[in-house]
């Protein structure tokens, strides 16, 4: 097993998997990555959970883009979380389109594709899925899981499902609950997928998928991504190389230009209906709902540490919404540090390289320890 | 003529418009509406520039919709703008679809709609043809330009090109450039009408318009003309009317089926290359580039007195984006008050109910007469 890359591996898991929505998955399959190995006693795992379009390359190369893991900068050899220290394991959610079960995967009842009869799925199910993989690898309890953005909300949702298997959980640039703004951007990318003629209502794997729908849910999503102070000091209004206006259509601005590079290149690597899959369960997320409405309710009587970060111009899921967690975790009364970082990046900080984000993380992993 | 409802009127320039790409424009078609009465010496004219998706009916029903006009909480008997004292014109903007020249009009060349063919307009072109019209009408000199969003950026460019025809100008809720993040969200529109096969390069006047992909491009918009706490005061995380979420992708949530609505009924008002050429002109607007990177430059020597008004919840052009325009009257010395209101509604606000915005205008156009 070649430690610098994690172990690839895959899981079938007969089920079935019990889902929110009352409809029942078997068999489950899960795509994950390993790095390092558990311990005598099994404390040594920590479960890093991926955000919306993330994947379990968590700290390998990419198959399809070859670009370096998502987290590189969080798990390796002397970060925060180490191979030489720790069980590290990623799994690709439930939902998407690296391996795992989702819209993609084969429907056992007709031999092919799922499509829009695979069923919705919540945040809570990853957690579940997540569970199952545990269990098959004899991890009782978790030394930690660890999230950013959708993998904050389910870094939340386990410590708040199986309060027993953590011990501690590191939550960052999260919410506790999909706001007004966040569904309402999610729609649009949602509508622009299924405008795309291609869509052919998900049934579209025998066919050319809906790339430019796709496309460009992604460049209104990735405008979310980052702050407008971070636009204007990486692109502001310069102009593509010709360095003049073209009076046309085409991409004048280096904005445009990146703009649609994001959102065509993501076509080359996401599903589109895996897309529509998890965005639906990030809409649905709402711990406090779950919980009488009381998000403390959530984390009653729980022993788990908790750590929360956001940053100062993430206006996807700003500040204030960590605070929200912060403060019903305070009310539960259960440990918990908060920290607002500065970053001109937005939303996407947690996944750019921060000296003062790794020293939060290893610091607050190591108190554990 | 029927003062209630403004004068519905359309006159054909011969042109040709000189417009900044260098292209020549002929005949030049306005549609325009007026209100009230040019006095003797024609000193009483204001004009209203309309914004993005707007019209000509700023205080009369819209010939399709039906609804009131779009600043008829701004524009009437015992408001700011009164026909009894102003004579008020609001023309539809160059580019747009209303009856002006706009990329659904007939290209005199072949006999049929331009499409593509259509020169690309800038803010300042649509003012030139606002001067065209005021010619027309003659009216010298403005007492008064006005406008909010884009009409506030036509309102600083007609203040800065024609100096001497304008005695004051008020700007609303606007910016003197486009930031990189307006122009990403316009770029995304743009993107989504593209994509739309039946967008067919701009020629689809024949056949079923891209409705599908502009509805997907005025979702994304829509949004930006809201705040965050707006959204959640209005919609939260209300479901629709059956009161449980379906696992499945109908529109669950209330702010849904609200975008999905605004998206729907943008069709049927508007057209989708008329879209693309004013959200393109919009994003062009930099008028401190007009005048050697220095925005004061741009109303160097003028005689013209501002108002400039933001809004505290407009993150689409945040105050600070008026700020910089106050600075650049107060560096070369013009006359120019500035307030910032505060709304709970974002960038949408000018449009809405809004004692303090109707006291504000009335006071400063009073000031003057």
């Amino acid at each position: 097993m070649d430690q610098r890359f994690g172990l690839n591996a895959h899981v079938t898991l007969p089920g079935p998997l019990v889902l929110d929505s009352g409809a029942m998955l078997a068999p489950v399959e899960i795509a994950y990555e390993t790095y390092g190995t558990l311990n005598a006693d099994a404390s040594n795992a920590i479960l890093i959970c991926h955000a919306l379009t993330g994947d379990q390359h968590v700290a390998s190369p990419h198959p399809r883009t070859g670009k370096p893991g998502w987290w590189a900068r969080m798990v390796g050899a002397g970060l925060p979380i180490d191979p030489a220290r720790h069980f590290i394991v990623c799994a690709n959610v439930l939902g998407s389109c690296m391996g795992s079960s989702g819209p993609a995967s084969t429907n056992p009842e007709t031999g092919t594709p799922y499509g829009m009869a695979f069923p919705v799925i919540t945040i809570r199910d990853m957690v579940r899925t997540q569970a199952m993989l545990l269990d098959h690898l004899g991890v009782k309890r978790l030394e930690a899981v660890v999230g950013g953005s959708m993998g904050g909300m389910q870094a939340l949702s386990w410590a708040a499902t199986y309060p027993a298997r953590v011990a501690a959980c590191v939550v960052i640039a999260a919410t506790a609950r999909h706001s007004a703004q966040n569904i309402a951007f999610h729609e649009v990318g949602r509508q622009a997928v299924m405008a795309d003629p291609n869509w052919r209502d998900g049934d579209y794997y025998d066919a050319d998928p809906p790339a430019a729908g796709l496309a460009v849910a992604r460049m209104a999503a990735h405008i979310t991504y980052l702050s407008e102070a971070g636009l204007t000091a990486k692109f502001g209004r310069k102009l593509q190389d010709r360095g003049a206006k073209t009076f046309g259509f085409d991409a004048d601005f280096q904005v445009e230009s990146y703009l649609r590079h994001q959102g065509l290149s993501f076509t080359d690597r996401f599903d589109a209906n895996a897309y529509l899959y998890i965005t639906r369960a990030m809409d649905y997320f709402d711990l406090a709902e779950e919980h009488g409405g009381m998000l403390a309710h959530a984390f009653r009587g729980t022993s788990t540490r908790f750590c929360v970060v956001s940053f100062d111009t993430d206006w996807l899921y700003p500040t204030r919404e960590s605070r929200t967690i912060v403060q019903a975790l305070n009310a539960a009364g259960a440990p918990a540090s908060f920290v607002e970082l500065s970053s001109p990046f937005g939303h996407d900080a947690f996944l750019l390289e921060s000296p003062e984000l790794r020293r939060i993380v290893d610091g607050f992993l190591r108190a554990g320890a």
